[in-house]
């Protein structure tokens, strides 16, 4: 089988990083060119990505040169995008006007009318939206988004609840890893002994995102959810993982056992489609007392999981549980390359 | 002036080592006898605590004699517990029958009936309860009871809402830090590069105590609050100092500015006392978008008061913000100290 | 082919949870029983081991009861040992004389006369101790012991250069990593935002054990070597990865290309018999200036390997350089694990 | 008294933000001035700098307005230096000629002929080079340095032996805390679980500068000692506080006891002047088997003093023992201002 061959734009950072261990043996996509900033652009990507990942660089990519971020220069048909959000924008705009399908991490498009922003075990219909691109652009290429970090897996454990129960708010304290941030990100003096209780714009994300996985698919657009969500985001000391603790009020309260037979249950389209990156199961619930924890938890599922615990009533909402996910995982770099999984298993990719 | 010859209980803990630090050098207090498990009993006391602070022991403490944690061996008309949760309950009650004044930090008796559980700020009237405690015991002893660390820092902060425009719910999430667990405590394996979302019977404490301090005295009796508050509690990899997250929800919402406004005035009886531990501000809100952190903030006001910021709408309540208070010091010790001071100011101490 | 039956003594502990991910798909061995403390028999394994690895026990071992460390109640002709200290000297002799090979992690016996202390690339001849034991015993049973963690990867360092050139002196200071204490070992509130620099009776295994790994066998006894080795031990925050410092004496001082091309040769009878848990290169010199890192090279060559670098010029000795191993895999279990391999390859076990 | 107005260049750093805080309340200087970058300059100092210490911006200072690192703007005859490395070195010749005093932690000219490099209970005779330098500039400006932080703690250990038994050799690695390298510094990734084996350009200043602080003054030059050093210098996970492991070759070995006494013993002439930073004891002695240990001691003596434990004998020198000092007081920001307060008790500041 000819894989499609696949860019990677922004591929030095810490989200590209892991797009290369991602795509280096994926079955159906071949790395065929990566992209940076201009101080790498000429370089080996060996030499100009500082590598944080306890493997080495497969020696191929090693030794590939670096591209500048130019739709003009990278050639191939699928683009992962790890854009800085800053150009994120305008770039991916232009990929997609010269035909390139943009699977992308940033975050400028998410709320875009036209743009789907998917997580395929949850809103996969929304890429019906490609094609409103696709006429505006005049050309094949559209962008498709993933979700924040800390929303995906918020989002993650939402969709089963909602689905099956419904759900009117939300209300969520993040702790999340400095992988978050990037390279080189968090200051350790601003985080070794301390907690930072703000992380600029992420509440907001947190906040309207999910309303719009769980919008509803209206023609050629999405109805946003009226799920009401309130965010408070913190940066803890944990190099991968972020945990968060969720208060939930229901349409009408279920009972306790429902609540995590929905947990234990929930199945997608990626399980469906045996996508290669698709965890055998999106939601995982422990019960143990203390558990999850990012030590022993943040690796279940290839870190493409959300995993779930400690569900109990709430005295102000319904019920309250904490969950943990990779935040570079099925939080960045994992979402971006499932979104791209589905396209393909639909025959989006030609 | 003679000073009233004190008791330290549980000396050798962790709290016990701030009750010394707070103590030393007191101008109403003098430490007359420390006293621990069987262990140390009979040891200098430099060498029987495992001493967790930066800066020496009180060479006159150090050389004194561990006594045994027994109402008969210790004299002190007034002492402070430190004792662990398993022993403390009925340890705590022979004390005050022999006639000994019992500021506790212990938790067992802080629900009790006809045990005061104040916070001078901002129940001091709960004090009328000791003679209830008085009449039981036929002795001239009580119990005093400050609340959980968590939980006073908390209801610091609630306290100024409540007062000023009356509170229905709050829902807290906490980041606690390791000192909280006591020495050994948390084994460091448990908490490098990770986040545990489980202290076992916090929970509990925060959703209940509050109702006691928000309560009104009635006759002998506290009519707890209605107040309903839901709490979800982790331990993260800091040394001093418990981070809340904290959404509320107002019998009728004010202005956002009132609230601050309600925060920077807030003042009680240990200010107007002008009790030697008491912060000048027990509650100080930060405007800068980034604060309170453990690194800047924990230590202000000599760990006596409690940090407020980041006040702003929540989309599931009325507002939101995030506190942070000393764990050991306002959290725990110093809040005994301020009890007995608080005492010793209306003149309980004889 | 039928697997070798084996028992863990000491299965629910730190290093006995490594044993159980090594062996649990062993193409050689197969876990038969498991053994632990009194608090942990009759149990379940899964119900008595605080698991602490970032996999799932394997089900079928999760549903093993838990046995005790008795000869009698351990029928296994291989037993690794993950003793405790303070009984593992005397209850592997026990093992020994019921004709149990003892493959051993424990430290009581490892400078005994007649006990072999190998790793496998360096003195795999010492194997031949295991004769005068069985005589000793009158049993097929003897004890083989690996080195203390910090010890194996500064020999594995040592021994190509010692080989080739000849050493007299080492100065080591060491960074070792809190699960080399086993949990719950360090205290949190003990190492973050610290370093204690003291760890009991570390340095002194770090000092004499060298000089039998690089002993000579003679006869039925092991000559010791005369190098000198001094010892700084220290503790850090770190979860996994020993971090040694090394300056080191020549008999005649080599080029430096020499000593570098040294441990990039270096190769023993591991490689050569294809041992299951070999490394491909025991020890792994990087050129670049900031290398080793825990983050990025602990797990290189699955923690079997010892990674070195920053070779220079010592103005006190004659050379320099960093070293950083795994210190429950190459450092402990594995060790363990690959001297059983060696005494399988050998037909020792039957 | 009128005090003696001082600047302070780099203000709005890690070392500039601890001389504010030496400064604030000094008996004899008073902060006049302060400078920093070009984007800090005109704004108020409480807005420019980042602030990193545990309590509040004194509010005159908070006040004051940036002026930029130039000898025409900054009138001073005193000026604090914690300008960076690369414009150090030619600005502060520049304040030398215009005839201020540059008391300056600032490594460009630590090595320079004609500049003195003091640790004032080490070498405060080497203050004789200034005249040297009134002469090259024809001005009453000179510059003086105090050393690399790592290397000041090192030397406070090394004197009192040198001076007392006279040193051949010391082998030392150190372990480094964060702000040793300054805010933003170390990311968080590169030290959460992790040992950094290099900071570029330590080991040298350390091996070099003690060779200057050691050696004689012989007219208007310093003969430096032929102690031999080698370093190994490593980045780990602390706030505050170097950790140096040393090992120690004499001229003639003394005994332990008298070694331990050279240290309990050491004193100089701050003590001896009394200035006001000046500890009681610049070296401390501890018996601990545990000790020093960075959360206990490294604030002893205000931070101004080397802690000193565990002296036993070496296997390849004579003596090894462990040290700690704090990096940003007396390894940075103490040791500017304690040198120029020996200026000014000396007559020097006029």
């Amino acid at each position: 089988m000819n894989k499609i061959p696949v860019a990677i734009l922004g591929a030095t950072g810490l989200v590209g990083q892991r797009f290369i261990t991602l795509l280096a043996n994926h079955p159906w996509f071949e790395i065929a060119e990566l992209a940076a900033s201009d101080n790498s652009v000429g370089k080996k990507y060996g030499a100009a990505a500082k590598w944080q990942l306890p493997f080495e660089i497969p020696a191929r990519l090693a030794q590939m040169s670096v591209l500048p971020c130019d739709p003009h220069a990278v050639q191939a048909p699928l683009v992962f995008s790890a854009l800085p959000t800053d150009i994120a924008g305008a770039l991916e705009v232009e990929f997609a006007k010269r035909g390139a399908i943009v699977s992308s991490n940033a975050s400028p498009h998410r709320m875009g009318a036209d743009v789907p922003l998917v997580i395929p075990e949850v809103n996969p219909d929304h890429l019906a939206l490609a094609c409103v691109q696709r006429k505006k652009f005049n050309s094949k290429g559209f962008i498709l988004c993933n979700g924040n970090c800390t929303t995906i897996h918020l989002v993650l454990a939402l969709a089963p609840l909602h689905q099956r129960f419904g759900l009117k708010k939300a209300l969520v304290t993040s702790m999340q890893a400095l992988s978050g941030a990037g390279y080189p990100g968090v200051a350790s003096l601003d985080i070794i002994d301390n907690v930072v209780p703000y992380i600029g714009g992420e509440e907001d994300k947190v906040e309207q995102e999910p309303r719009k996985f769980l919008g509803k698919l209206n023609g050629e657009t999405i109805e946003l959810s009226d799920i009401r969500i309130s965010a408070h985001c913190n940066r803890v000391a944990t190099r991968d993982g972020h945990m968060e603790t969720v208060s939930v009020e229901f349409e009408t309260k279920p009972q306790l056992e429902d609540v995590i037979a929905a947990f234990d249950e929930f199945r997608g389209l990626p399980q469906e489609l045996a996508l290669p990156l698709a965890p055998a199961r999106p939601t995982v619930y422990r019960r143990e007392p203390d558990r999850p924890q990012l030590k022993l938890d943040r690796d279940a599922e290839k870190g493409m999981a959300t995993i779930i615990g400690r569900l109990r009533e709430c005295a102000v909402l319904d019920y309250k549980f904490v969950l943990l996910g990779h935040n570079t995982l099925r939080g960045a770099a994992g979402a971006t390359v499932l979104n791209a999984e589905l396209l393909y298993a639909q025959g989006e990719l030609g």
